[in-house]
């Protein structure tokens, strides 16, 4: 499985993706989840994806391949003219690769299915964040769901929905992310560290900060500790229920 | 869906069920989930089911009917000598059912499946807790994993998962798993109140204090804003992210 989260807040938008892929139990490696595409001064895109392992590096390397080659006909990530379109690129990217695998015969225990999420900005429009489902449709993200969650998304879910704010500023976004992300970790062994992350800045159009958190990176130990200390403490200040 | 939690402690053993069940979104309905058979100074002993709501009530129906019917060949849950034995009794009713459902050439979209924790004590031995799968067979809590969850566990398995303790009192047990059952609530449309529970004192032989929490009940109301008001403080004082 997969953790990825994108998160729209005032100031950007910020993403974090874990690295962990697995067939079974027994068969884990590291790759990175996370892509971005950058033309400053013009427009940034990044990309987190969950799901079949060869269905998620086929759809980056074929978006990336007409990045490179002049003469395709089709319009790239590099010059569809606004996020909207960008999603549709992405999302047509997506369900031809799971269609062509379907056509050929293969066949396998898990599906070829994959999800999404995609955002940045293109100049002359907002950061936008978009999230693409196998079928090749999407949502986009507004006021009200501001981020979105792909691949193993219950265990840290709880604290998004209550702590999430689209004030927050990039180093609390951060710290919520690295919250979420370790509960994660915590319960679950398919998703692991190191963590990707990319914080856009709204209307830079360049990348933002961009960084990997390895799991013995001492601001992410001290939130592991923190946060479980701080968890108890939260509980215990409750009052207990009166039997 | 559902959510239950069954828990060890020293003191005893806390259950707690959810209520919801639905056959889609718009067709919910509320049933209990948690069965208690007692005789007082032998035995009492607990189940709750999650999983297809056919099979789950089929499965304590037999189970207790077979109780009342004293001709019975087999022994029953009132009979049988140790907890070991009212495992495999449950185990082999749950098996049984879903079999029966099999034969019968009954198919719908869902399974026929379903999990069941029974927790309990039988004089003569201590109390146990068991894990039941619907192939029929079950494993027991242990020092290590001394709380099984079944259901929509994931959202409400980090704060469990962070702040169980065989030592708790009764009083502190219902209070974390009144938080786990909110963070369950605030995820997932089909887990709902009101909750069911009961507490089991080690070496009572006889039902301890049992009730139903409702969505407005006072105390959880406090819970539900104490808790997400602690998230916040908790999360606001880690230190920051350095960008």
């Amino acid at each position: 499985m997969t953790y990825c989260v994108g998160m729209m807040l005032d100031q950007g938008i910020a993403f974090m993706s874990d690295t962990r892929t697995n067939a079974g139990l027994d068969n884990i490696s590291t790759f990175t989840k996370m892509t971005t595409w950058e033309m400053p001064g013009d427009r940034v895109l990044t990309v987190m994806t969950a799901g079949n392992l060869a269905t998620t590096q086929s759809v980056i390397s074929l978006l990336d391949e007409r990045t490179k080659a002049p003469d395709e006909r089709a319009p790239t990530l590099l010059e569809v003219p606004s996020m909207f379109q960008a999603a549709r690129l992405v999302a047509e990217t997506l369900r031809e690769v799971i269609a062509r695998q379907g056509d050929e015969g293969q066949r396998a225990d898990s599906a070829f299915n994959a999800t999404i999420i995609l955002g940045g900005q293109i100049a002359g429009g907002p950061p936008r964040l978009f999230l693409i489902y196998p079928e090749g449709n999407f949502i986009e993200a507004g006021q009200d769901t501001a981020f979105f969650q792909i691949g193993e998304m219950k265990y840290g879910r709880p604290i998004l929905v209550r702590a999430y704010d689209r004030q927050m500023k990039f180093d609390e976004a951060m710290k919520l992310l690295l919250v979420s992300f370790d509960s994660t970790l915590k319960a679950n062994l398919t998703v692991g560290a190191p963590f990707d992350f990319h914080l856009y800045e709204t209307d830079s159009l360049r990348k933002g900060r961009e960084g990997r958190i390895e799991e013995d990176d001492p601001f992410f130990l001290k939130i592991r500790h923190g946060w479980s200390a701080a968890l108890k403490t939260a509980l215990d200040n409750l009052d207990d229920f009166e039997l």
